[in-house]
């Protein structure tokens, strides 16, 4: 199962996600998912609140390897910079667990409430990235936007990557984006309707 | 009620939010919020799909003027600046509803279900504005990237504003919230520790 989850949380989701797949999301207990990774149902509640969540074991695990790699970065560079490069590798992981990611987004598209629970965790990384700046010195609003730019590149790249026929490089897919972004902002400002004072963000 | 919502909605919702602030979200039934601002549930069910959605009336009338100003915006103008335009003169509405508004997002802040419907309804404007963009010859990636980037200052900027002390100016806020995004950004870009060939995008 690679490195993609510790413990028995990888299993379940791998479970969770072979079941989805066969059965649809509504079908399947959290019995049967504990059942078929040779777990308990206690087990299974030890480690996931409710059954939508076992489908995010995976991004948890990520979620908390981006927060390590945002706190343990030099604060020699820019807080931006710190945040794209611990999304470059905290991706490391995804090629060799390409295939479960595939089928696991595939379950979350197909299922309105998984596609909120989704959402919310992105916020809440998006957060958890911001207090990790924030504790290493970076002040406000610097560290929200530099959070809030990295996650959204984070997203974006991550659906072109999920989507491509082909296996794309990640570090260069995210950076691409997070360029691509600035691009395009970019080409907004200063060409408003209003007159923008020199921007207020210290970074 | 300003021009925050037209019909029967402006009032339900205005009706929901004040239910809310007294007697917390959970206990508010969609009867109660029908009688209070003088419709029947029937009514409301014509309006909403359900209680929660009540409380994004103003947002989608917000939603809808977005959409309409990126629809009917000149195609000289970058995707960016018509999308940062459509935000700017959206918003023109805020002000005139700001207390409305600031008690809505206090029920929104303080209940994790309103809190993902909001995340959904933001997800939702922005595939919009895609849609919006491609329908007026935009092509992608700038559509997409054009519609995200001005979706997430949005979010920070109407954050700010609700939570300012004294009133900020709206269209001044969203611009320096976009420009400051792409200083941001801009900080990362080409200090990677990935090569990053010229954009690929075309604005």
């Amino acid at each position: 199962m690679g490195r993609w989850g510790p413990d028995a949380r990888g299993p379940l989701e791998q479970a969770a996600v072979a079941l989805c797949l066969k059965h649809g999301y509504a079908q399947v207990t959290v019995v049967a998912i504990a059942q078929r990774a040779g777990f308990s149902e206690r087990t299974f509640y030890r480690h996931f609140a409710d059954k939508p969540e076992v489908l995010f074991a995976g991004f948890q695990y990520f979620h908390d390897n981006v927060v390590h790699l945002v706190t343990s970065a030099a604060t020699s560079a820019a807080p931006m910079e710190r945040v794209a490069a611990a999304f470059e590798q905290a991706g490391a992981v995804f090629p060799e667990n390409a295939e479960q990611l595939r089928q696991r987004q595939g379950v979350i598209d197909s299922t309105p409430e998984l596609r909120a629970r989704e959402l919310s965790k992105v916020a809440t990384l998006t957060a958890a990235v911001t207090r990790a700046l924030l504790q290493r010195g970076v002040a406000d609003p610097a560290a929200m936007l530099s959070a809030e730019a990295g996650t959204l590149a984070f997203r974006i790249a991550f659906a072109t990557w999920i989507n491509a026929t082909s296996q794309e490089d990640w570090p260069r897919l995210f950076r691409q984006t997070l360029d691509d972004l600035g691009v395009v902002i970019t080409s907004a400002v200063s060409h408003g309707t209003v007159s923008v004072k020199r921007p207020r963000v210290s970074i």
